[in-house]
């Protein structure tokens, strides 16, 4: 069908169109939150900042992918240290330390993953931008894309300094003289015990780790955040395909049109299946590290808390892991609702404008599942929100339970832990 | 379709059929409820009481509109006072103060919200009402409301005279004078506390809170009352549908018989999800409601009551609060069976008639789901409420875990509210 | 389509055919199952033992029918009895038989309202044979039905002999001399409780309250009984069919033939639907009572059992509580498995056969829930064994979780129970 | 369609192409797997290296039939003497040997009940191989399958060496002199108890012991891996259609050639359908047994492990059954994957080409559920992987709740347990 734009025009055109409206193209309004990514690392890709989605391409041999590589191995040790720390005997409260570094290390090795398909994926959707270039691009797209961006980013930097602050307040309270907080601090307060239990403590090490955390935290956060944007960009696609089709609603129209309105349907149908298969290990990642941290939030929420920062550091914690993991579902949840917004329209038609075509296209509405998934296991939809909320609850009985059985066990080293280490 | 008759003739139509049988029309019917609603600030629409639906609109600027925003602001004054109350220390028992201030005030802030699209509502329920008027209106529609209305408000009546018996009791059992009497019954009995934790009592506040509670507790019952009614209209304006759809099954029709059949049932589809539109927001705030206070109850069911008014009192309020949310189930229910029932004529239709308009018309009716929703979250269908049940007695099982844990750690204050507040 | 034969013919013809083969007609072989449910005074119609369905009849004044409201009457007050007991202080042990009469005297009345209805049903039934005849009847029905009343009813004899040998066994060793053990076995092992909670004890109630029992016994055992037999006998009827349809597997016919085909279908699907609407509620009560029984022997199961008899008792007991509700389960979902079978040979039909009719067929099939159903809250299916299953685990967390505080709370007044009562 | 083929050339045609391709068709792919098999005495049919599938046959009075049920008939005696040793006294932990001979009995019934199907299965496998030769046979069939073979083989061995040496660990822990180190191990760490609760130990009883239980480990293990070669055969064969397929993707094609092709899906379905039907009960043992050892192996992971040979051993036996239940899971899976990908082919189907044969292809693939089932009970599908989490996880809870007290209630004994047996 658009096989001949695909192979000569399209860089024409779109050079023709950059000044005018392809601000909001989703190569150009995703381009600077690839750009903030790439600075820790993520998604190495080459000519993000190019005309058009034909000058992006990855490459193993540049600096970005060498770079990516190296922070991978980075949160790799780190997590490798977690896992000799558990093993020397402290349990559950370290798993936390291995489940954070896995989960950023694993998120590293995807996004490389994502990196060598980026640039098939991006041509698709310029391509699709293209062929419905009478629909126009979303409005404000690339503002919505920063606000989000934003918003997201902010909070989980309020997160990160409490994190810091909540930290340095217990070494404070458990020290006399200030150059012993510093040290208290980073191999007392439990963030950073991975590395210190295998490396001596000192001013450079004190720096790197500090610097890794704070990649990594980034990181954890960023994921979500990418596929909020993902999200949100293809559901205003669908959005711009839904708005033109209720402008005929009801109206007498040839079955020639309804086929064309299929094809498009259906390209960007091809568009959601092919974005799924490249984000739908992120997505699956991000939902499991999602659920463990709500679930260890809330356990910690039974234990008393103790003064003010470590409070406020508390409640923001959880408000902010919740917004995220809230945010996604029901951004993510709404390209599976726009996709099928048409069908309201097609009970509509008409008798006399009813014909094969359209009764395909309500067909093929009801038996496709047009939605990102979490490899296929699930599919994020408005229901699976409620199920999460359930399942949170089940996982929480098995954690209560698991936690005063070992609470009993241990009941000598859990008093120790409450006071500081001598 | 009905385009010409929206315009100019229903006006006429309507002031014509007034004295004859359109009580039972869906404006006229639910009047006499929405102006008992008012009268406690909720839905301030004006022309409730006109001869046809577009006699009704909301101004900002009207009396009721603002009387409605007054409460609202009265109840959100309260829920803050519950939160301070549960921030200076006593917990859980505390946080039904919140919970219910807060579905209060949140239900206020719908209600506010929907009175601005009810005239909307309301003309396309008149507008399917006219042009289906060869089925004629609902059989006793406006009896039914009235039957509904008095049951739930006078169950909730007697609910809240209980709750006000118990308190008294329990505030003579621990005061020697009659003037005592009231001042611990405001200040101690749990009922009022997040006033009298910020006010001095005194006889204009006790007044004032009274009045305050009184009119929340409506609120938090009217919620149910008016889902469960609109429900009721809804699911009558199907029946007539079916009963005519029934009366010819298996006689041999003409397409254009099915096509226009189609389009009437297309137009009640039409109707329901405007309707969802409007409602979903207080259904799903009504459901989340009534799963917590229906757990709270079981779990309170698990200490022991003391003396004969409280026992009555607890077990008319568990049972009101089931009852509700079971009547809310299952008549919000009835509107998705309803609206499945023509699939039985439809199999029944003979070989000669069966053409595409037919097929079309099972095709919608199989491929789209016709009910009421919260927020999308889910479709109040007879599956519901199993699955309600069953997440019910899965929370049960965390609340009892968490009472347990909490009751172990504060021991020692719970046997000082179980006496008397000297 | 079967109209002239409905009005006139069919008696004609079934007497005629009696001597031959209909004695595998619904009618001749549920007619013993529905005599020895009349002794007990359930299902109250006329006519059952008659030639055909017409003579079945329904009349509130007749013996039978005045029997069963007396049996109904007589369970109620058992039922009001348990609740006294209840009420006068002793927990949870004593709700079995609240839970046991209640379910009995709900049965009564169901199967009072079923009677009403039962000659409906039966001549719908009838007809079907009469206009399916080329099928025949289905081969040894009445066989099939009478060994799985013997295998169901002989178990249930069985438990109910172990459960009074098991009181009396109690009794023996708790009495010195043997009328005392008769005295001990009525009042104080907890099966008659009730009785003697209000009644004095003496020799005419002792046999009283036997008789009571064992009715109640019997028909607490023929609800799962009566809803495997009517199950059993649709899915012959349904096989019928499809063993017919397999026979044309792959021909090429006409579209007149799978018109046909398609409304004998379609009957098959009008009969289970009125068998629904005629037992969904007797479904419900009795899915209900077998997981409330489950769940109350599982829990039993967790205290150490004392004695031979009681060990047997005890699994004989819970061992046919699971036999039966399994069968239930397994031959109820047949319905539903049969009624999805022409599928398959519909996808074979070659494509010149392959009509509007076909078509519409497959799409019947597939788009309606042929099945049994507990009052619409659920289907019966396969996958509904495995949810029951998960939902007895799930209750049983709850159930444990009461107990052990149940236990905590009143550690005193269990170790009395555990002994003898003086 | 492929009768004449069926009664006559098939025979011819795969002798003459034996030399050239076929050692990738599934009979001869699959007949070392087999043979293996046969050495344990599953599976006993004769002729699995024969030319053809015509070769394969089933005799009750072959060697091979009667060391089979020799080997179940030892199997079922162990299972015997374990419900024996569990009805002496000593509670759950002997559970673990009746679960384990249980399903291992149960496995050979049914691989009994297999053999007598497996020449139909294999044979209709042929026909729809030699039908759709155009395709040719799948790309290193019979490598992949032996290397599945060989992994999962492997890793059995493995388990089964650490449990010997985690035994034999423990017997040298708690004696003397080396000749009780035997006779130790053999009658007190729990593997063989049911074995010598019953017989004498001598050194002829101890061989036949250790053969009876490598036997069973390999039984429990192959059932598993014998599903997972199915399925892989089985995906392979949809894909070789699925991949013919696409590179049709888009163009005009007769209705003649969609008819050929969705006949052929439906050979493959109806393949998928009989292989089903032949191992259904084998996956709903293999299912259930899988969820019983990962719920035992967590319920031990509660409990403190001693020694290192401990811990690998249960580290590996704890990983291994993870692993085989997972690759299980996602291999049967992959059946209802590829099932429906022609699905997504049938959307990009020009309007031109779209007639009757394509809809109803698209309705096949829609309406109907190819995948491998746990008797109907269950689908293998991707979301079961998750529901299966999910139920394992609320199934903990029950066991950690009901260990838990059922440690309080036999305290001394459990101390006994963990010491030496003297």
């Amino acid at each position: 069908m658009t096989g001949f734009f695909k192979e000569s025009e399209p860089v024409m055109m779109n050079t023709v169109t950059l000044n005018e409206e392809n601000v909001n193209s989703f190569h150009h309004a995703i381009s600077s939150v690839v750009v903030t990514a790439q600075c820790f690392g993520l998604l190495p890709v080459l000519g993000i900042t190019g005309p058009n989605a034909t000058s992006v391409r990855f490459r193993w041999c540049s600096f970005r992918t060498v770079f990516s590589i190296f922070i991978l191995l980075g949160t790799g040790l780190n997590m490798c240290f977690s896992i000799v720390l558990m093993r020397s005997g402290v349990s559950f409260k370290e798993s936390d330390g291995m489940a954070f570094f896995g989960t950023v290390t694993i998120t590293y090795m995807l996004f490389l993953q994502l990196a060598r398909q980026w640039p098939t994926l991006i041509s698709e959707w310029e391509n699709l931008e293209i062929s419905q270039k009478h629909y126009g691009y979303p409005r404000r797209l690339c503002l919505k894309i920063k606000i989000m961006t934003v918003i997201v980013l902010t909070g989980a930097l309020v997160e990160h300094a409490l994190s810091k602050a909540s930290g340095i307040m217990t070494a404070v309270a458990c020290t006399d003289n200030i150059t012993d907080v510093f040290r208290y601090y980073f191999t007392r307060t439990g963030t950073y015990d991975q590395m210190f239990a295998v490396m001596e403590y000192s001013f450079t090490t004190a720096i790197l780790t500090l610097i890794t955390n704070f990649i990594a935290t980034f990181t954890w956060n960023f994921t979500d955040l990418f596929i909020i944007l993902m999200s949100l960009a293809l559901t205003e696609r669908f959005r711009l395909f839904n708005q033109n089709l209720d402008s005929v609603r009801g109206k007498l129209l040839t079955e020639s049109f309804w086929s064309q309105i299929r094809e498009e349907y259906n390209s960007l149908s091809h568009l959601t299946r092919t974005l799924d298969s490249c984000i739908s290990k992120i997505v699956l990642v991000s939902f499991a590290s999602n659920l463990y941290f709500i679930c260890r939030q809330l356990l910690s929420s039974l234990s008393p808390l103790h003064g003010l920062v470590n409070t406020v550091y508390f409640c923001w914690s959880f408000g902010f892991v919740l917004f995220r993991a809230v945010t996604l579902s029901v951004y993510a949840s709404r390209i599976y609702d726009e996709s099928l917004l048409p069908k309201r329209v097609l009970y509509d038609v008409p008798p006399e404008s009813y014909k094969v075509e359209v009764s395909r296209f309500l067909n093929q509405i009801v038996t496709d599942t047009v939605a990102l998934s979490g490899m296929n296991f699930f599919y994020i939809t408005r229901t699976l929100l409620l199920t999460l909320a359930g399942t949170i609850v089940t996982y929480e009985i098995v954690l209560v339970q698991l936690n005063s059985i070992s609470l009993v066990g241990s009941n000598t080293s859990t008093n120790v832990t409450e006071k500081c280490y001598d």
